[in-house]
């Protein structure tokens, strides 16, 4: 069990958040927001350029990149990331496998940016050896974009490998690492990439406002002009920092300190390591008792991230509308599944909760299968049945 | 005397905010943030619910209006409405006297919207009748746009004669009353407008994160397919919200708990004529205080706002920064000028402040002058020795 002290939810909490995020924070990063913040004055300023500083070390990539804090939620980052880096004559290659995948190619059609897509479908890795020859078959690609853990599924993509592939290639790569920066390690020494995004609100453990992309100085400084939004320009939003200290626009100054908080207690609990450690035991305690009870998980275990894990829904009585109520008058929120085909769930791994809750989490869907008149060990999907799919 | 009670600071806090926004919030709106909520929970689409409806109800919008929230700064508001509402194929017409009108400018360069503006410089109002011959010589500008409280003086336009004009012409109006609304009244009954994009952290004294517009329903349905930006797509917005009673993507949950909060102690404050009535007198008192110690202001009485004043600085040895740390360090944070001709700064009169904090204030201003070694009254600036602007 870890050792990591998990406060109670305040009173007026509706339970512990077991989603991709906004998750659980802890009480004194919510009260980092009983301040109010002149966003124009020096000490808001020394708070902003501390959390960028944060930020670049986390990947340790003080040296070559910089940090851009950008209003919003993540998507918006997500947008101003690929608006200002793939410049209107690039063509970006999308590594597809669920819905923040798809959600770029959304976004290369608003933007008129050409692209191409692998699309993996709901829940398969994309293979680097596949990567390598769409790179070499279509030079026009000068970018591409992977997701780090597909939130949809729950998978971690491989993306060390997919880096490798991208870098030989001579291609600038674009990770979207909005659920697992902060848990899951980035070293820009030896990881190569142009941009990673996330937000404050998933791994941090932060509450929601803004998010951020950490860019290669040497490519964002080539990015004037890309932008098709005033609001989502990352150049002029970068540079109006380093020259001011401050946010181009009305900063969320309370999100802004709450980060701040929560950035210390990432460090008390021992950075990347310390994070990864309590999601990981979070991950593994949850699925042992949940397999016990009989849920099966799409992913095999070599995919499973230590973020959120999808399951498949029981077959009828089984009905989420009522496990979830169910399992929320328990004090635990959990999240709907996003698959195209079948029916399934999600659990979340990461926020102010750790192996404890974990196991009240499990007694308590336990309680709720019984309530509903499910039967325990529950019984496969029937999609499962007569197939051999996803477990080990 | 106002008998609105304010409580002091908190115990970080720096000073009192008398800024355009962030400003001073009461304790109970920032404790409104000691929840985490699930963002795809009902209990939370509850409250999105309350606000979008207390929203429309604070501008008698009921009947024929939406209200779209959008994450992010209230300049994400105008770029998306702007770029929502007016079609590819229109023009705008930018009544402009100040940087909020410029940056709408800015926002049509990035769209590629067609645009022309009359532009007033730094601090005259637009007049309606040069809005209508301009109308009259232009068939095709389709819309315009005009600033409520143009932050950048402080100026309070004259919409209700614009939109008198705008719908005469038969043209559609967007009003950026960012800085005014839930103080400045506003009744779309009477006032012809389309779209009104304020935010939660101004008049109605919420934290910052998001922003939103108030759309005509009817004008609303018709422009799918007009924006340039996925995030800033209001018309997607509002569908997602329509049809799932959910943001789109991740809401800064507890910013918006706070302004569930805020609109509760505007509704208690008796709406926008207490709130207005206060702020008034914030001004009023403060006003007067500053012009028995000198200070002019830039704008003659009928044009003053009770949202922000600026006032003209007075020639050395009167220094900005020395006054701004002068006047932190009693406790109130000022904001710098914005006029490109004469050095200025500004005093805001919104947010959790009233009539005997402006006292202070004033008493504050006399301290800090004192300290700096200037006299009292301080002396006319050099640009007024010699002319009359300005002072009724
Ligand atoms: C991998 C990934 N990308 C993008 C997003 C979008 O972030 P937001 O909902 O804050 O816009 C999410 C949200 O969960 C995500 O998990
Ligand atoms: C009239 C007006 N419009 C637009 C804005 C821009 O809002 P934000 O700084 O939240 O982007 C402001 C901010 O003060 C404003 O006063």
């Amino acid at each position: 069990m870890s050792d990591h002290s998990i406060s109670a939810p305040s009173p007026r909490q509706t339970g512990y958040l077991l989603t991709p995020g906004p998750i659980t924070t802890t009480l004194s990063v919510k009260q980092a927001m009983l301040t109010d913040w002149g966003s124009w004055d020096n000490d808001f300023n020394l708070l902003t350029a501390s959390i960028r500083q944060q930020l670049l070390a986390l990947a340790h990539a003080e040296a070559e990149f910089s940090c851009v804090l950008l209003q919003g939620s993540g998507t918006y980052a997500v947008e101003a990331t690929l608006a200002t880096l793939v410049p209107r004559s690039g063509k970006l290659l999308i590594l597809m496998n669920g819905a923040y995948g798809q959600r770029m190619a959304k976004i290369c059609d608003y933007l008129g940016r050409d692209y191409v897509s692998l699309d993996m479908g709901d829940y398969l890795p994309p293979e680097p050896a596949e990567v390598a020859r769409l790179l070499a078959a279509d030079p026009a690609i000068s970018h591409v974009a992977v997701v780090h853990c597909e939130t949809s599924s729950g998978i971690l993509n491989p993306v060390e490998a997919i880096a490798k592939v991208v870098k030989t290639a001579g291609r600038s790569l674009i990770i979207d690492s909005m659920s697992g920066f902060g848990a899951l390690p980035v070293d820009a020494r030896s990881l190569p990439f142009d941009a990673l995004i996330s937000s404050a609100n998933k791994c941090l453990e932060g509450v929601p406002g803004f998010a951020f992309s950490l860019i290669r100085t040497g490519v964002l400084q080539q990015c004037a002009g890309n932008a098709h939004s005033l609001s989502l320009d990352l150049f002029d939003q970068w540079q109006y920092m380093e020259r001011t200290g401050q946010w181009r626009y009305t900063p969320p100054t309370h999100t802004v300190a709450a980060l701040a908080q929560a950035l210390q207690e990432h460090t008390a609990e021992g950075g990347v390591a310390g994070r990864l450690a309590r999601y990981r035991q979070n991950r593994d305690v949850m699925l042992a008792g949940m397999r016990q009870l009989g849920f099966r998980t799409l992913l095999e275990d070599d995919w499973l991230s230590p973020i959120i894990v999808t399951f498949f829904c029981p077959p009828p009585p089984f009905d989420f509308k009522a496990f979830y109520a169910a399992l929320k008058q328990r004090g635990f929120i959990i999240y709907p599944g996003k698959l195209t085909a079948v029916d399934s769930f999600r659990i979340g791994c990461i926020g102010q909760v750790a192996a404890a809750q974990m196991q009240q989490l499990v007694s308590a869907v336990a309680e709720a299968c019984q309530e509903l008149g499910l039967s325990l060990p529950v019984p496969l999907p029937a999609h499962l049945t007569s197939s051999t799919v996803a477990q080990a």
